[in-house]
């Protein structure tokens, strides 16, 4: 879920980077670096490397995506990796003698906006949301009756990839003239962009460098252990409910409740990169629901819901889990987008009141005297322009197309609709990337809940709503997503000297590899996995089937919801919207010890098992703090890092094997001791 | 088995703080330490510590006994342990005011003393050997029909505590005239006795118990993490082949031929102990026998053993793994037998020819001038005199009531099998006193096994000479074993100042608390598991089958081995002699690569699983050398016997438990993926 992925990135780390930044600029000076011309700064090993990052940052936020929706930021392991690479590589030229250009900060900013441009259309494809949820899987799961066509869309590799390439790139045009007023002008923060900079700055100073290359090492080790750790656990799946991710650690009653340690290093890594309130609220909201309200629900079976239906049922227990889980979504979400926007224009409104003093950046006290570092970057921030016919242009040619092409493969969605969504479109991109400077939280998914809803009931039932929700969900949060991510991209550069113009050359490139990259990776997942997308299996996908259902409210209304279910939601949306209040209202001192709604709420539908890891990997982090912090802060999230990428990667040989119908040879199976009685039996008898 | 435990302390450890030692007497003098009188060095706090730690070893070693037989030096930690013990008493009973006397060094070595001995009865009682090869259950593995009532003799409480007390204290009056001789005059190096007393040492100046706190912490936090463990896997053994016991780390296939990590800590803490060539040895042994020789023969069935009879009996292919074992441990045994007798010979021809010039001690080149430290420990070691009456008159008395008791126990073993044992007994505990202290070999097992075939064959199969060469054996192991134990910690006493009459009283004390305490413990073993003393089972008591086979040798001949198997046997036996000599024949320097056959015959019978938990241990210890040597050297035993007393005493519950008939709820059972759909079908139709 997009906004786990930002709320996560809202740590403390950065601020401590912010704050140790003096005169960079001058450092870089004086050791005679100067930033090559824009064209020099993409070289051909800069998307050679980034390209192959692309891939493995896909298949870890694709797996992230599927089992939980929980993405952390990994903007520091690209950066390592990506550091890594292209060092190892110029190296090696260098003995050869063959070194024809050294490798400067500003390439390495190229490689980082395009990776993270290219992952990012992992998420923002909805694989694990709008997109899956219109597939006949997710369906089945609502009701098992067989679903309309005109409800259905089940991925294909073709679609998926027109439509993405349609979608993606209007974003990218729709903020670019606005770069100048928001990174010079307002100087507005992007705290993961900052940090981003920070992070590149400082592998190129020396002993930054030797810092980098100490991390790396860390994050390969743990990148080894990882995907060693999951090779070793498949040979023990050979089956359903076997192995390490069955594992009742804390014994067969609470597996049953979905409480057990399942040893995945993924979420242990998570665990380590989210901060503590996230991961107590995931908790929290596993004990909350699958500790206490479910069972309380379930004990009413038979008199709130019919004790003949299946337990994978809508309109039985499932039915709770999942509706009360959209209403904490959606209250969280409004609440936040309520708050930014009103935020964004209040700061809008006092900066032009009061004559661009700058009330969030840490420097505006110092405004009048504009440092070094701000002349010089605002300097070459400005040197190499995109015109602005360029951007308009490029904003209505795609328009065109995306309104033609679309309809063809969603006919349920009309050309008018996708008009007026452009029409709408760049001033919610604009929305987002300004909300985003401020508070470096990105609103995309709530922008496309809000689709969801508008779109669905104007089409209707009849016509296909569900479907054309989805798809106007993918529009607007693309486009949305997309240009909060360059504008974070353009702060990077600005603070790295990179040139604007390589930045977006690179930022298109990054994002024709992601629409080529992410529906090829879905599509290996979707191929190889028996039981994909299913509640229960590897990779559940569960956003998939939220966004369907809020589809299905959207379009149908409250009346397939199960006895009480509605008054519940209305609870939850309520409490969602009160405790995020209430967290406001206290202040920082106290709202760290106030649970994230949003965080309580995935669990809600899958159980508490990855709480127990991200709870394993805070409390790795947190005794590693105690016992020596300078150590845990500079390394804790190479491991992390590490940790979440190598088994993120083990999946590609995984899905590979599975393709190959390769199954693994053991079952690791857990029985009660009565019934290990009975197997012991059965198998000594036949 | 004791050549074992005897062969992994000679570890460099010691050296290394033999060398280091220069004048630490004058330290102790310095810092104004003035050891106290020998009474008040049995203090009663001493005592209830001693206890304590006793009845935790006696645990820690019967498990290993029942386990697999190999019984690593447990000295360091019973230092550590004590020394933690009454460090903590005695500074709470400082805050509170009420100390009276401080902790001193020769206390702690009364501790030391007393712990090895209680816990060496739990080796030299043979409750993994001969006294449990004695029983139905050992008897009914080697042949299924009914033995008759003169072979077998069943553990029960009263008989096995009687015995140990007439037997168990006969060996310390043997020896005690000759402390003089041994520790003053030849000096001998007892390396065990030697480390211990320096570690005592160590513990007592300024920085050692700083260095030794710490220590205390790890071991400390090894050991809880090495009880969880035990008890989290216990949760997941409820029934056969369940739980991480039971774990195809390297595949199905490689199981059933016994090859897996099965996740215990206690041999991981083994290989931390034992040396590099001790691991190796063990997986080569297991590659050897289990990877070829067991498959080779298997192919054979039908042709040299019938394919109808039991997989468990020793007339099929068992057989060939317990005799093909036997041979290597007597040809191991025999050929260390007579090196050992042969070097203390002629050391002791030589010394009385060049009148004391010592070889083996590291100090004889300074013999002349006498140093500080030598001067004072000698003078306060002969301080407190053992009258030679006392010594000849307790062992009198003591041979007389044995000869009158142990018949009426083991009617097989007649009074002059006893009185002719007693009257050669002393020569043999002189010897094996003396071969220790030049070797560090305990040879007590060795005397034990001549015993075996010497007694048995007088005694004859009608007259149950079965039963009457184990019970000899355990008259002599006993007699040889504390002999040694006694003079090892008069040499640490010597090192410490401690009295030798404290330390002689500490010994009888700690030997009675052993007859007591060791068969307790044996018994709530022995009541409380399933399947005790079988084949497969979690205590599957390997040498009491050995012993009880080399019984059934030395009485029947060799009628009973299979097709082919004595030849092998022959092969083996002078195998395993000839690797041996070569050992000694190329010298140190290669003799490291050249596997010792006594630790390789070990996985013969039992399969390689401990040895791959123990090469672990070697490859963590090497890897945490690799990384850091002092670190490593410093806390390795700590961690090492955290990891084994841990789990050691995890089996106190875990035993409980099984007396009050609790099952561990869940079965962690690996299954083939194909029995694994048959099972799931089978679960889901029933």
């Amino acid at each position: 879920m997009a906004m786990e992925d930002d709320r996560s990135k809202k740590d403390d780390d950065f601020n401590d980077t912010v704050a140790e930044e003096t005169s960079v600029e001058r450092i870089f000076e004086e050791s005679g670096a100067v930033p090559p011309p824009w064209q020099n700064q993409l070289t051909i090993r800069a998307l050679v490397v980034s390209f192959v990052l692309s891939i493995m940052f896909t298949f870890v936020v694709m797996k992230l995506n599927l089992t939980t929706g929980i993405i952390p930021s990994l903007n520091i392991s690209a950066g390592l990796l990506g550091f890594f690479f292209v060092k190892t590589w110029t190296k090696l030229l260098h003995k050869a003698g063959y070194l024809k250009q050294p490798f400067t900060r500003q390439e390495n900013t190229v490689i980082q906006t395009c990776v993270v441009a290219s992952s990012g259309i992992a998420f923002s494809g909805g694989f694990g949301s709008y997109l899956f949820g219109m597939s006949d899987v997710v369906a089945k799961q609502i009701s098992p009756e067989p679903s309309p066509p005109m409800t259905i869309k089940n991925p294909q590799l073709g679609w998926m990839i027109g439509f993405l390439f349609v979608v993606s790139f209007i974003g990218l045009f729709s903020v670019v003239p606005l770069r100048k007023i928001m990174i010079v002008d307002f100087k507005l923060t992007y705290p993961s962009g900052t940090a981003t900079a920070h992070l590149i700055n400082s592998f190129h100073t020396p002993q930054g460098a030797k810092l980098a290359k100490k991390q790396v090492r860390t994050l390969g080790k743990f990148f080894s252990f990882s995907f060693l750790w999951g090779f070793f656990q498949w040979f023990f799946t050979g089956g359903d409910d076997c192995g390490f991710t069955a594992f009742p650690t804390f014994g067969l009653k609470a597996y049953a409740s979905k409480f057990f340690f399942d040893f995945s290093s993924t979420y242990v890594g998570v665990g380590m990169i989210c901060s503590y309130l996230i991961n107590i609220s995931v908790l929290l909201g596993a004990i909350l629901s699958w500790g206490v309200m479910w069972p309380l629900i379930g004990a009413q079976k038979g008199k709130w819901y019919s004790s003949e239906i299946p337990a994978s049922s809508l309109h039985g227990l499932q039915g709770y889990r999942v509706f009360i889980a959209i209403a904490m979504i959606l209250g969280d979400g409004i609440y936040s987008f309520i708050k930014v926007l009103f935020n964004t224009l209040l700061f809008y409104l006092c900066s032009f009141q009061h004559s661009f003093v700058l009330p969030v950046d840490d420097r505006s006290p110092s405004f009048p005297s504009v440092s070094f570092d701000d002349k010089r970057r605002t300097e070459l921030f400005l040197k190499d322009g995109i015109p602005a016919w360029f951007a308009v242009g490029g904003y209505v040619i795609f328009s065109a197309i995306s309104i033609i092409a679309v309809p063809f493969i969603f006919p349920q969605l009309r050309w008018y609709y996708i008009l007026v969504m452009y029409l709408i479109a760049p001033i919610l991109a604009f929305c987002n990337a300004f909300g985003c400077g401020l508070t470096d939280w990105s609103l995309a998914s709530n922008y496309g809940k809000i689709a969801i809803f508008a779109i669905g009931a104007w089409a209707g039932a009849s016509n296909g709503g569900i479907i054309a929700g989805l798809a106007a969900c993918g529009v607007i949060m693309n486009i949305v997503s997309t240009a909060s991510d360059l504008m974070q991209d353009f702060k990077t550069g600005y603070l790295t000297l990179a040139s604007p113009r390589s930045m977006f050359i690179s930022q298109v490139i990054g994002t024709a590899m992601g629409c080529l990259i992410s529906p090829s990776v879905f599509w290996l997942f979707y191929t190889a996995f028996d039981g994909f997308g299913q509640s229960g299996s590897a990779y559940p996908a569960p956003f998939a089937l939220v966004y369907r259902n809020m589809s299905i409210l959207g379009v149908e209304g409250f009346s397939t919801l199960p006895k009480h279910c509605l008054m519940l939601c209305y609870i939850f949306f309520g409490g969602s919207f009160a405790v995020n209040g209430l967290r406001d209202a206290v202040g920082p001192k106290w709202s760290r010890f106030i649970p994230l709604p949003m965080a309580m709420a995935i669990p809600f539908y899958l159980g508490g098992y990855f709480a127990v890891d991200m709870c394993v990997g805070s409390l790795i982090l947190f005794i590693w703090r105690k016992v020596n912090k300078p150590n845990a802060d500079a390394f804790s999230p190479a491991v992390a890092s590490g940790l979440i990428c190598g088994d993120g990667i083990w999946t590609l040989p995984n899905s590979i094997l599975a393709l190959a119908g390769v199954k693994p040879p053991i079952c690791m199976k857990f029985l009660s001791s009565s019934d290990n009685v009975r197997v012991d039996d059965f198998l000594n008898s036949s």
